[in-house]
Order: structure tokens, then sequence, then C-alpha cells
């Protein structure tokens, strides 16, 4: 357990509210990046976003939920220079649920799933962490969730 | 061949010069992602970053160089709401050449490789894209490269 680098990375996954990074790996094996828009967290344990049932990404995770999330700050022209990032290991699972469903809808969605919170389109991904690594300068740490 | 699609693909990746995150498959098949310092694109065909030699990431590289790159735009508060991403699929292969470590060399890099650019924790990952994808709001391209 690594205290120090869990709250800089709780710190650092905060700054940045609504978008992160997830990656997954297509059936081939090739890996793929996508922005996805967030709902909530719980600390560094599980994430929810909003994405499409119709996306290529939603079947790639239903032939396989490994994943992880990634967020980073870098500022060249800072001084000191600013290079630091967390990437959480886990799974992301698919869920169609209406409570859940109705519990993470905001107005700004609407342009995505048109029929509103229970629109056929609009899956939750639930992401959990397992792991993550902090990385600050050159410094680098695992550790558990 | 989509030209537009490409065209505005080049155009977002060249908003961002400095940093874009390269997702990689761990040795376990687990996705991972990181952010990586970009010295020169030419177009969206190769892309040239600095890493190190020393890095996890190198590691994983050596072992399976299939990589994806990614780029992204999002801002909910503009109207109307911007939300596009560029995504090329290819291999990321790493060289120790010592012209092309010069030729890439920058003042900055020395917090990274206090040796200078023959330093041999300094690697380059040079990036070649086989494939893309686009999407700008609910629209969606994939294009050759």
């Amino acid at each position: 357990m690594n205290t120090e680098a869990k709250q800089k990375a709780l710190t650092l996954v905060e700054q940045n509210p609504l978008v992160m990074t997830l990656g997954t790996v297509d059936p081939s094996g090739m890996p793929e990046i996508k922005a996805m828009v967030k709902m909530r967290n719980d600390g560094l344990r599980r994430f929810w976003f909003c994405s499409n049932t119709s996306a290529r990404r939603t079947g790639v995770l239903r032939g396989d939920a490994r994943a992880c999330l990634y967020a980073y700050e870098f500022a060249a022209d800072a001084s000191p220079m600013v290079c630091r990032g967390v990437m959480l290991s886990g799974l992301a699972e698919l869920s169609w649920d209406d409570d859940l469903r109705r519990s993470f809808w905001q107005d700004f969605m609407s342009m995505y799933y048109p029929q509103g919170p229970l629109d056929p389109d609009f899956v939750v991904v639930q992401f959990t962490a397992e792991r993550g690594n902090y990385y600050e300068g050159l410094q680098n740490k695992d550790f558990s969730i």
C-alpha cells in the first residue's frame, strides 16, 4: 500500500472531473483508447461513464472487460516542469439497469440519447480498479486498491 | 479512403503538438495507456516520441509492438458542445540510433536524460500508423493510412 501515491492519484483524477481516457483490447489483441464522459466516481475504486450501446467500444467490452483508466497533467512551460499521470487497471462492465441510468442522467446527455435516461442506446460503463500506478517526474509508484 | 476525416484528424493531432497518449498491451493481455512527449510527426503516418530505456513501457513494447495513439478535444460548455477524437492504430518500435537520437534532442529533455542525446536511457519510440478512426459528435469514420 502506498498511501501518498494514492492520495496524489486521487487529486489528479478529480482535477479533470468530466473526461478520462479508457484503454481496452479489441478481439484481435490491438489496444484501443477512447475518451469517456465520467458521471461519478467513488474514490479510485469505482468509476461510472456513459456510453452508447451501439458503439464499437461497447461490443469490445462485451468480449473482454479488461480495461485501464488514465489521467495526466503535462506542462513543459511550468517551472518546475509538470509531468504526472495515473493509470488504474481493472474491469469495465456494462449495465442497462433503469435505476442506475436514471440516477446518472444529466441534461447535456440528451445530445447523445434523445429518448432520455431509458434510451436503449444509453449504457452505463462501470469501471472497478484493482491496482494503480502514479508517476510524477521520474518517480513511479504502484499501489493496490 | 476518407479524405475529409483524415484532414480533420490531422488538424486535431497538430492542435496539441507536445503530448499524445499511447495505448499498449502488457504481457498478461491488459491494456495500458501513457502520455508520451512527441518530438516530430510526418502527417498521420509516423510519429516519434522520447522514452526511457528503463521504463516499464519500453519493456512492454519489446514484447508486443502493437499500439495506438489517441488525441481528443472535449468541451461540454462550448456551444455547440465540442466532442472529437482521433485514434491511430499501428506499431510502435524502439530505436537507439545515435543520429536519430541527436536529431530529436531538445534542451528540456536533459531533465530526463542527464547524459544528453546519447544517454543510454534515451530511447526513441517510432510509431507507424496503419489505419485510423475519427469521430466528431456521433459521427465516426474509419480511414486507412
